[in-house]
C-alpha cells in the first residue's frame, strides 16, 4: 500500500512575456505557469506524484490556494484505495465538497486546481506500475476504464454501456496500432513560427526552419489588425506553399458576425481552421459561424478553454466543431479528459489537443496516443500542437522527429520538472525572478 | 473628485450549517458567506463603497485573495473617470489583465471577485449621487445606461442600437411605475419553508407561519429522495392549497432523463417550475427538459450558477428556459446582470432573480425594480426571491410586506453590512468562530 503522505504545492513561472513567446490578440505577454502539484508517499523508492495546471502569470498563486484548500481530501489516503475507484475518486474531488464545488461548480480556479492534484494520483498511479500514462489505459479493460469516469451530465449523449462497447469495438486492433506509434510517432503541427508579437523576418525564419526540421502543418494567430494578419498569412503561405497546411487561431476576439467578415477575406489563404474565432462559452455561436463558413471550407476549432464535458458535449451536439481542442489541464484531470475522448469518437469528431504552455505538450501526447491505439482508431484529420517552449525543464520531455510526437516510454504522465527548473521559477523568490 | 484610496476585501462568514438552513440536494451543509470590498475614499464623510460576492463557506478565503490580486486596478483611480465610461472600466475589470483572464475566462473564483469589486463602484456611484441604484439607472438616457455595457460576444443577439431602442420604447411609462412600486412593491416567493435538511414538522410549520405573513408563492427543495420529495410536495400543498404556486429545485444533481421521469412523477403536485434541474452548463439539456415536459406544464427555470451573458444568452436562443434567475454576485457585477435584463426582455423570458443567500435579496430588489421600471415593464410571470436569513446583518436590509418587497430608498446598492456584524464574522478571527 502507498500511503499520499503530503500534498505539495508550488507556484512556477516562467518570464516568457520578455521574448513574447506565446503572445496573441487575447493575450499579448503571457509568462508560462504552472501551479504545480507534488504528491509525496511513504515509500523508500522516494515515489511521488507530479501534477500541474497551466496558467499565464497572474493568478498562479490564486490556483496554488485552491490546491491547497483541497489538499486535505488527498493526505492520508491510499492510492489504491482511490485508484480501485476512480470514477468514484474524481466525483470527490470535482463535487464532493459542496462548499468548494459553489465557487464553479466545475470551472474556473477551483477546476484548474482539482485538474492538477488529479493528474498527479494519475501520474502517481502509473509510476507505481511503472508504465507510461497512455500504456497504463491501453492495458485496462473497456470495464475498467469506464469505472475510471463520471457520467453524470453526460447519459443523455453517451451511456457507460455504450462506451465499453465502443471501446470493445476497438479493442482488436489495439496491438497494431501501439506497433505503429512506436514506429512512426503521432503527427503534429506546429505554432511556433506563426506568435502575434513576432515580427515578419522572425516569422519568415522560423518557417524556412521548421520546414528544415520537416513540419507539414503550421498555425498562425490572427485576431490583432486584419491588414498585418494577411501580411503574416501571406509571408507564411509564400514560405510553405499551397499543399502544406495553414490553421489560424484568434484567440477569443471576435463576435459571430466579425469572424464570418474576417474569415471571408482570409480564406484566400485556405487556412484549414479558424480557432477559438470568439467566446469559449459560444456554443450556438460557433455553430452558427460553421455552418455559415461552411461553404469556405475552413473548419471550426476550439477546446483549450472548454472547461468540462458538459460543454464539450453541446459542441458536438449542435455540431459546433469540427475539431475539438480538449486541454488536459484545463479539464478535470485525464478521467474527464478521457470523457472527452469517447463523446468526440461517438460524434466522429478528430480531438486535436491544445499544446504549448507548460508541460500541455507533455500531456497530450499520451492523451492522443491512447486516442489512436483504444478509442477512435483514426489519424485522420487528427494532429497534435507542438510548441517549441520549456521542455528542457522536463525529465521526460517530448520527443519530435519530423515533426511527429515519439511514444513516451518512461514511467508516468511525463509532467515531472527538474528539481533545479522548479526552484529557479518558483514565485517570486527563485533565481529567475531576483 | 473622489479617489478610491484602498481595496479592503474581508473573509465574511455565517455559520448557517448549524440550523441546516439553505440545505438541499447539492449543498448539504452551506455556510453562507461574503467576499466583502470595501472601497475606501479621500472623501471627508467617510464615503465608501460596498460589495460582495456570495459563497457558501470553504474557498471564500480563495475569492478574497482574487480581489486582493485584482486590487491594483482600482486602487488611485478617480471613481468619476471610471463612471463615465462604465462599459470600457467593466471590460477592463473582466478582460483587461490577460494573465487573470486566462483562469477563467469570465467564470469561477476571477469573475465572482470581479463581481463583488465592480458592485462595490457602483454602490459607491450611487451613494456619492445619493439616490438607490435601482433610481441611479431609471433616471439615466437610454444612451448612458447602454454606455455601461460591454457588448462583447453578444451582438449577435442584441445590438447597443437595439438595446437603446428597447429602453426608449419603454420610457414612456417610467413615472407611473416608479410610483406603482413605491405604492405596491414587488411580488416574490419564499424559499425559506422548502428546505431539504428540515424535518415535515418544521416544514407545516413555517407554511403555515408563510401564509400568515400572506405569501402566495412557495418552493421547495427536491432531489434528495423521491419519496421524500412526494411526501414534502403533499405537506405543502396540503397547507398552501392548490391556488397558490408551489415551485420545485433541484440543485443541479439530475442527468436529462433522469429529470423527465423524476418531474413526471412530481407534476400531480403541480409544480410551477422545475429550477436547476441538471448542469449549470447544459443549454441544451435544459432545452431537451422544457421539450419534453412541455406537456406537463412545469415551466424550467434556470441561473444562479450562470456565469456570464455569453451562457444566459444561448439559453435564451435555444427556448432553453422559462425563467431567468441570474444572480447578481455571480455574473460580473451589475453592468452584466443589465445585459442579462435587456436580452431577457428582448426574447420575453422573465426574470426572477436568485435570492438568498447573503446580501442577494438586497441587491436583487434594486434589479428587479429597475427591470420592471425601465426594461421589461412587465410583472408578468416575475417574482423575486425572498429566504429570510442575515437580513439583520445589512444597514439597509430589504423590507417585506405581505409577500412583496418594498422599495428600497437609501443611497447605493443595500449590500454595506454593520461594522460589529463584520466583525463578528470575520474568519476565522470573529467572534462566531471563536
Amino acid at each position: 500500500m502507498t500511503i499520499i503522505t503530503q500534498v505539495e504545492a508550488r507556484d512556477i513561472r516562467f518570464p516568457t512575456s520578455r521574448q513574447l513567446d506565446g503572445s496573441d490578440a487575447m493575450n499579448e505577454a503571457p509568462d508560462y505557469s504552472a501551479a504545480y502539484v507534488i504528491l509525496h508517499t511513504d515509500q523508500s523508492d522516494d515515489l511521488t506524484g507530479h501534477g500541474l495546471t497551466f496558467t499565464i502569470g497572474r493568478g498562479n498563486d490564486i490556483c496554488v490556494a485552491a490546491i491547497n484548500a483541497m489538499a486535505s481530501r488527498l493526505e492520508g489516503r491510499h492510492l489504491e484505495d482511490i485508484t480501485a475507484n476512480m470514477g468514484q475518486f474524481w466525483r470527490e474531488m470535482t463535487s464532493g465538497d459542496s462548499q468548494l464545488r459553489w465557487l464553479g461548480p466545475e470551472k474556473g480556479v477551483i477546476h484548474l486546481a482539482a485538474s492538477a492534484m488529479i493528474n498527479a494520483v494519475w501520474d502517481l498511479w502509473a509510476k507505481r506500475e511503472g508504465k507510461p500514462i497512455w500504456k497504463l489505459l491501453v492495458d485496462m479493460s473497456p470495464e475498467q476504464l469506464v469505472s475510471c469516469l463520471d457520467f453524470r451530465f453526460v447519459t443523455d449523449a453517451l451511456t457507460p454501456q455504450e462506451a465499453i462497447a465502443m471501446l470493445k469495438h476497438m479493442a482488436p486492433g489495439k496491438e497494431a496500432r501501439e506497433a505503429e506509434m512506436r514506429a512512426n510517432g503521432y503527427p503534429a503541427y506546429t505554432t511556433s513560427a506563426g506568435w502575434l508579437g513576432y515580427d515578419e523576418d522572425k516569422v519568415r525564419r522560423l518557417c524556412r526552419e521548421a520546414l528544415d526540421d520537416g513540419w507539414e502543418h503550421f498555425k498562425q494567430k490572427v485576431g490583432g489588425n486584419l491588414e498585418e494578419d494577411r501580411r503574416r498569412a501571406a509571408i507564411i503561405r509564400d514560405e510553405i506553399g499551397e499543399q502544406r497546411t495553414l490553421m489560424m487561431d484568434a484567440n477569443q476576439v471576435w463576435d459571430v458576425d466579425e469572424t464570418i467578415a474576417n474569415m471571408r477575406d482570409l480564406a484566400e489563404f485556405n487556412p484549414h481552421w479558424i480557432e477559438e474565432p470568439t467566446s469559449p462559452d459560444d456554443i450556438l455561436g460557433h455553430a452558427e459561424i460553421r455552418n455559415r463558413l461552411f461553404d469556405s471550407g475552413i473548419g471550426v476549432a476550439t477546446g483549450e478553454h472548454c472547461h468540462n464535458r458538459v460543454m464539450f458535449k453541446q459542441f458536438m451536439q449542435a455540431g459546433a466543431i469540427d475539431y475539438c481542442q480538449l486541454d488536459a489541464a484545463r479539464l478535470g484531470g485525464l478521467n474527464e479528459v478521457i470523457m472527452v475522448l469517447l463523446l468526440a469518437a461517438k460524434f466522429d469528431i478528430p480531438v486535436c489537443p491544445h499544446g504549448g504552455g507548460v508541460g500541455l505538450c507533455e500531456y497530450t501526447q499520451h492523451v492522443s496516443m491512447f486516442d489512436y491505439i483504444a478509442v477512435s482508431g483514426s489519424l485522420e484529420g487528427r494532429l497534435l500542437e507542438y510548441v517549441d517552449h520549456l521542455h528542457d525543464h522536463f525529465i521526460d520531455p517530448v520527443r519530435i522527429r519530423r515533426g511527429h510526437y515519439l511514444l513516451p516510454e518512461a514511467p508516468g504522465y511525463s509532467i515531472t520538472m527538474k528539481a533545479a527548473s522548479l526552484d529557479d521559477h518558483t514565485y517570486p523568490t527563485g533565481r529567475e525572478w531576483q
